[in-house]
């Protein structure tokens, strides 16, 4: 029939075209029903994270289209990373403003299905809508768990070891780059450091290449997104207990060292700013070995950088003094 | 300690204010780690969904907190109900303008939590985030079926009866009566007719007392929340079925019947309008006393309004002639 009664609608073209072609996980049914069907693997629970980004809020609305994509898909793998998760699948909510043109459609299209394959998280199903505002992305991720094992931020001992994963506070400096170009020069960045930092706020890397080892040996663990220094506090006061930073040893990229050196007051912004997408750990001291085993392995650096007592709050320690920041964590509000 | 490192952000001080006593699920972990977890009860899969709103498209800006919290909840409820699925919970995303009150959050919290609770559907975990853009809701809802029973839209058989929940079209209608209030005085409507169809608009009335049947008698299942012409549509092509329908038979309120009364191109509108939260179901005939009495008792009520053929497309019988619309569904693209 050609009548109106059966035509397939703008938003079911958009759908088969760009988003069809994604929906490989088989409780998608291809993205063709009102909803997915989903069953944790035998012995597991499913962690549920989701986590959105905003044009303008958390990405330069000329950013490429695939980097976009990626980078909303990333930050909710990060979540299950620190959660020792592996990824499941994921829903996508997308608001698109009227002036979306269908080649940027089709390069987001292809960045997140090269993640979504890449990470092993299919997408499951979502949602598609008109904004009259700037374009959103929201994005619900699952991942699997042996029953009973998630990786909490409350369960982190006195005398644990504090270790994070890579490099801190690279996205902090790189988002300020992206808005004021001559603060390279300021900083005494090289051109390449300069894009690296960049490239460290543009794309997350998240860290689910040592998920197993963060199941398998963490005591406690969270993803560092809103900079570190609030995000370890919030798992002392979760696990109840204090911890102690050796500031010289949190692990900083040539690039953040550099800017540091060239502009000491960096240092704060390093320390609480958003966007690492790294992991923080508590262990039991006699687990670090097998953990720096499976960080080579895993090719993902991982540092020491103090420990936790008794006691409550964060203190972050630099040539014997406690640095005392103005604000811990970023915060949108 | 009273130093920045340790204080609570703006950010978590409004999920511990309005969100954290909603978080009611053992696996929400009160809304105090990255991710919730969740396992299907014994034997079920977990049904999965994703809805969202942007002020100004799904709700008007002005419309109560409480009923814009409700509508994107009940939004995903429906979903659930059509796929024969009993709610477990949900997660939410929330994007802010930055002029968003106290009081307009507090409201917000309370519906959203008195429709957790009555429909069964807690928090399970979230994400705010500031927007420059129109305050948007973004809603995953969580339900349960049997393991391998998730009532899918592809599996109508020819000889089935078509049935809806319901009453039809009332929400197409109350949003054009929101954006121009002079039409209910062209619309011959009553205060009483033109209240019945703007508060079928702000607040859907999602039929999960109807989902226990929907799983146990039908064939095929969808939720009406594009238009039926076009849901039924997407049922038909995904069941590769015909349907012919008695648009005598589509069961409208007193005050859509006077409103096509007046205005008789509203029948289109009608058929076609989105906003229902209605499900249409597929039946084998045999089944449908068992789907009246289990009609009966939930209090929602259905209509059989055709049947199901041999062959391909939809058509809207009446008085023995075919309706042609100029398009079958409600599409934001």
């Amino acid at each position: 029939m050609s009548s109106g009664n059966d035509r397939i609608s703008a938003e079911e073209r958009l759908i088969a075209r760009y988003f069809s072609p994604l929906a490989k996980h088989p409780g998608a049914f291809g993205l063709s029903d009102d909803a997915a069907v989903l069953a944790p693997p035998m012995g597991h629970d499913l962690v549920l994270t989701t986590d959105g980004v905003v044009a303008g809020v958390h990405f330069f609305p000329g950013d490429p289209a695939a980097d976009v994509a990626r980078k909303v898909l990333r930050m909710n793998l990060s979540d299950l990373a620190a959660k020792g998760a592996q990824p499941v699948g994921f829903l996508m909510s997308l608001a698109l403003p009227a002036a979306t043109k269908k080649s940027w459609m089709a390069r987001f299209a292809k960045g997140l299905g090269e993640d979504a394959d890449h990470y092993g998280c299919a997408l499951l199903g979502g949602d598609t809508d008109r904004t009259g505002g700037p374009l959103s992305i929201v994005i619900t991720a699952f991942g699997a768990v042996p029953h009973g094992r998630i990786v909490r931020r409350s369960t982190a001992k006195p005398g644990d070891i504090i270790v994070v994963t890579g490099t801190i506070g690279d996205a902090a400096l790189g988002v300020k780059l992206r808005r004021t170009k001559s603060l390279a020069k300021t900083w005494r960045l090289t051109r390449a450091m300069a894009r690296h930092l960049e490239e460290r706020y543009l794309l997350p890397q998240p860290r689910n290449a040592l998920a197993a080892a963060v199941l398998r040996y963490a005591s406690a663990a969270m993803d560092v997104s809103d900079g570190l220094a609030g995000d370890l506090a919030k798992l002392c006061r979760a696990s109840v207990v204090a911890a102690e930073v050796d500031v010289a040893s949190v692990p900083l990229s040539i690039a953040a060292r550099a800017a540091i050196a060239a502009k000491p007051k960096l240092l704060e912004r390093v320390l609480t700013g958003g966007d690492d997408y790294e992991i923080v750990l508590a262990l039991s001291p006699a687990r670090l070995p097998a953990v720096h085993a499976a960080s080579k392995k895993a090719g993902v650096p991982v540092t020491e950088i103090g420990r936790l007592r008794k006691g409550r709050g964060v203190r972050f320690l630099r040539s014997g003094n406690t640095l005392d920041f103005s604000r811990a964590s970023y915060s949108h509000f």
